[in-house]
């Protein structure tokens, strides 16, 4: 009945799991198409443009942004990343969901420019079970472990400007819950009232 | 992690479908209670108190109303029906979800004094359709009929108080997409920061 697609924004702190979910979301709900970024920095082996990232030249992400057609953006380590709006906004008109993976800044812009994306923010269980993922990792000292610590106590103040909270205790039921708020937002009265031609006036 | 249940109000216009969807919801749902309404009218044969309705005099009817113990009343030939706040609210927060079925007015009633309530509006797919349920029925003659669908046109106009508008196509799928919405709103992060440690500040 609503035709045009959602914009889902996916974001969270170090450790909440957001890779994995993505992962599984994208098998549990294979039409829901995952936004790719654009950056200026040189691709790597293996990345393919348009997969990956659209790689762009600084002059063609600097005229993007001018027009307006990034959603978001930021520099880092001398290169821009970003989010190029006009594909989200094509799939969005197909009819597609958008699932945009983001950290929390660059969704905070998003919900400014697009005020009807649906915010989700990945929360770990506990601190405990936060650190515990962090350690588990293994790959980092104690040092880098702490600071990402803090990091995360910073992003999660982050969480305000989100729709919902999603406690990712178990992947499989966090996925289920993610694909329930996206068959209710559909059903938001603010997006139907659009397109069904009962409601024609209200 | 929340433990309050959700108060989720359910109104359509007549020939939408509410009887049928609200009997399938609590054979998919049974956890969600049933709100159960005051009435100042004599108990019909077989009509059980407390299950069917609350009979109450018209004296106690009245100090519920003055005690703002209503979530919301009418008056209709001569009798008080109304929806007493005080079981609803020790059923959410035992943790229980209460599901009320009520007509539109008093729907908008409810969302001004609970704010935190999850509106959703029953749709008939199409006016042909509601017609066509409408003449179903057998019951009616073409007169009462057509009274029927201009009062129905004049409810959906309603529609605008609520956060949810459901097209009642099928009565499984749209019993599924209000387990969906019931799903979705429990992590509704307005909802989640009061019980959530992790978010304690924000």
């Amino acid at each position: 009945m609503n035709n045009k697609g959602l914009l889902i924004v996916l974001s969270g702190p170090s450790g909440a799991g957001k890779g994995t979910v993505v992962k599984a979301l994208q098998k549990r709900q294979p039409g829901v198409r995952l936004s790719v970024s654009a950056t200026t920095r040189s691709p790597r082996e293996g990345e393919q443009p348009g997969k990956h990232y659209f790689f762009l030249t600084k002059e063609e992400f600097q005229q993007q942004i001018d027009q307006g057609q990034m959603l978001e953006y930021a520099e880092y380590c001398g290169n821009y990343y970003g989010t190029p709006a006009k594909p989200i906004e094509q799939w969005r008109k197909e009819g597609h969901d958008v699932l945009l993976e983001i950290e929390i800044q660059g969704g905070g812009q998003i919900k400014e420019k697009q005020p009807d994306s649906v915010g989700i923010f990945l929360l770990p269980p506990s601190w405990k079970e936060l650190e515990s993922r962090l350690h588990g990792r293994g790959t980092e000292d104690e040092t880098t472990i702490c600071k990402r610590l803090e990091t995360a106590r910073k992003e999660l103040a982050g969480v305000c400007g989100y729709d919902y909270a999603v406690v990712n205790e178990n992947v499989e039921e966090t996925v289920r819950t993610i694909g329930a708020i996206i068959a209710a937002e559909k059903q938001r009265f603010s997006r139907i009232k659009e397109t069904c031609d009962l409601l024609k006036g209200c």
